[in-house]
């Protein structure tokens, strides 16, 4: 799949991953345009494509606001929906914004896009956080679906939209559910923004890395480029149309990830407490997922080697690590 | 659990499963408070409160206005809550609609309730239309959940909030997986209500009734009855705090529903046609569930005998047809 010449949006395109992959599309040669509402606490960093402004179109928009959202469209080859909050927390004490942003938003853009563009391929980053607690391991797609917060539940609800505009309107559209995915320009901000990017923070600001419980339940995790890759692929596959598939990858405990950026970032030391009483009931135990449909079907293959990443990942932050801490960096 | 005495509120009171809970209700000398927003499309209807309107208090409300519906359930001991609409196709054609109805309106309903009355027991009104096509037979609670519609999708958010709120908040809220249900006051108007209605109306009317395809496939079904008690029981059960059920009913081939109907109407044909394109789509093929986890909880068992329930349905109809057929029956 050549994505040169092609037009593609990239929703939250400010933001963590969509930076990335607005970025590589670029490189791929094809004309993006990143639309983002630059909305609190869901990690939107100008900083994230500050150098390549001359070489994009940026639109700050709502996805909800059709007639900002709408002309966007026209012509549009691919939309890769990134747009959304991720954090857990905000999600119960705010529910009526995350069903805003999380759900109602990608219902609006899927109408848009039936209207103004219906031919294009559209990708959707759903996330593994959806299906609770796992009942088994590796988890895969035909894992039930029991969502821990309101987040999960609104997750599912957009991600479910978009295979129903396949089913019901013939769009191409097909949904990743990612897992712990690190890299450069991630939001390090605040741990709404996910454990791996909080725990850089710790180490690179020399504070404590703070592990609740003993720190050791499983997690997977990817590199963002691979996850990136992951869209490209999924975007050029005809036979993702309609279907959702899990991202994993390599595993390890939370304390051995713990330790591996502690001791890249510099030796801050890493501690062991109390679970605070509203993260435990988030708490899902070890967690990993199967990717092997999505292997099938596309070929991806997470790199494994996830020590020599993070550390990488460590030594691009530093000197940049002012534009990805408060009160800059991550909206 | 005796119902006497205590503080019950019924939303979507005024229509059919929900009026006749609330009738139980009273019989059973609950306080009762039926809030319905009458919107259009969601089978609410007057007549079926009419008789007992002055042992009632009945309050025009849509969930979602907090400032009116808030004070209604001060003091409330049980919440009913029904409201909603059904329609699948409805679901596709107006999407947005659905959303508040079925989504946005159970949220905002859970967070009063949460406000004013945090010990009342909840029990949300949930459907077997969330799974999507069996992937095997008897459906049980953990079947994946497969929305073929919007109507899908967000049924299965209120009902997730439900658990949600009981998993963070201790609600004792539970929520029934409903599958086909019949019975007296229960619109006739239109298709979107069911098919048992739609099929009542015809053999009431003397119309033929439509089978689409070779009317083969299979659906359980309940009488009202049996959905009330159930409603009881789950309320009156704290172990089903938390927890979803589904109840399932007796089963039979949609062309021998339609036979029954159409010999106890009068006579009214019975006929094969193609499926409308449209339909097709939201097709389920066979559909049967199980629901031992609710009767190894509550001790719950449905009639087996549902062409007699049929046709007392069907007698129960004649003489007040005028009610629920167009213009005036099941908005």
């Amino acid at each position: 799949m050549s994505f040169a010449g092609k037009n593609a949006v990239v929703t939250g395109g400010l933001g963590f991953i969509g930076s990335n992959l607005a970025r590589r599309l670029l490189e791929e040669g094809a004309r993006v345009t990143v639309v983002d509402s630059l909305a609190p606490k869901c990690g939107a960093n100008r900083h994230n494509l500050a150098d390549v402004l001359d070489r994009i179109r940026l639109e700050e928009a709502d996805l909800c606001g059709r007639l900002r959202i709408g002309p966007l469209l026209e012509g549009a080859d691919f939309v890769f929906n990134l747009a959304g909050r991720i954090s857990h927390l905000d999600s119960m004490t705010a529910p009526f914004e995350d069903l805003a942003i999380n759900g109602q938003a990608h219902l609006s853009l899927l109408e848009e896009i039936r209207g103004r563009c219906p031919l294009a391929t559209v990708v959707y980053a759903s996330t593994r956080q959806l299906y609770g607690p796992p009942r088994y391991l590796p988890v895969d797609e035909a894992h039930p679906v029991s969502p821990v917060d309101i987040n999960g539940v609104h997750k599912f609800s957009a991600e479910q939209y978009h295979l129903l505009f396949a089913r019901h309107y013939g769009l191409r559209a097909c949904a990743l559910r990612l897992t712990n995915t690190y890299g450069p320009r991630q939001a390090l901000s605040h741990p709404r923004f996910g454990f791996v990017g909080w725990f850089i923070n710790r180490a690179l600001t020399g504070q404590p890395i703070e592990l609740f419980g003993d720190g050791a339940y499983l997690r997977d995790l990817n590199h963002v480029d691979d996850v990136v890759q992951a869209f490209l692929l999924a975007a050029g596959a005809e036979a993702c149309a309609g279907r959702v598939f899990n991202l994993s990858g390599p595993r390890a405990s939370l304390e051995h990830i713990a330790q591996v950026l502690a001791k890249t970032g510099g030796g801050c030391p890493v501690v062991k407490v109390e679970y605070p009483a509203q993260l435990r009931k988030l708490e899902i135990g070890d967690y990993y997922g199967s990717s092997e449909a999505f292997a099938s079907v596309t070929g991806w293959r997470a790199n494994p080697d996830w020590v020599g990443d993070l550390a990488r990942t460590v030594e691009w932050f530093r000197g940049r690590l002012h534009h990805y801490l408060p009160a800059e960096g991550g909206r």
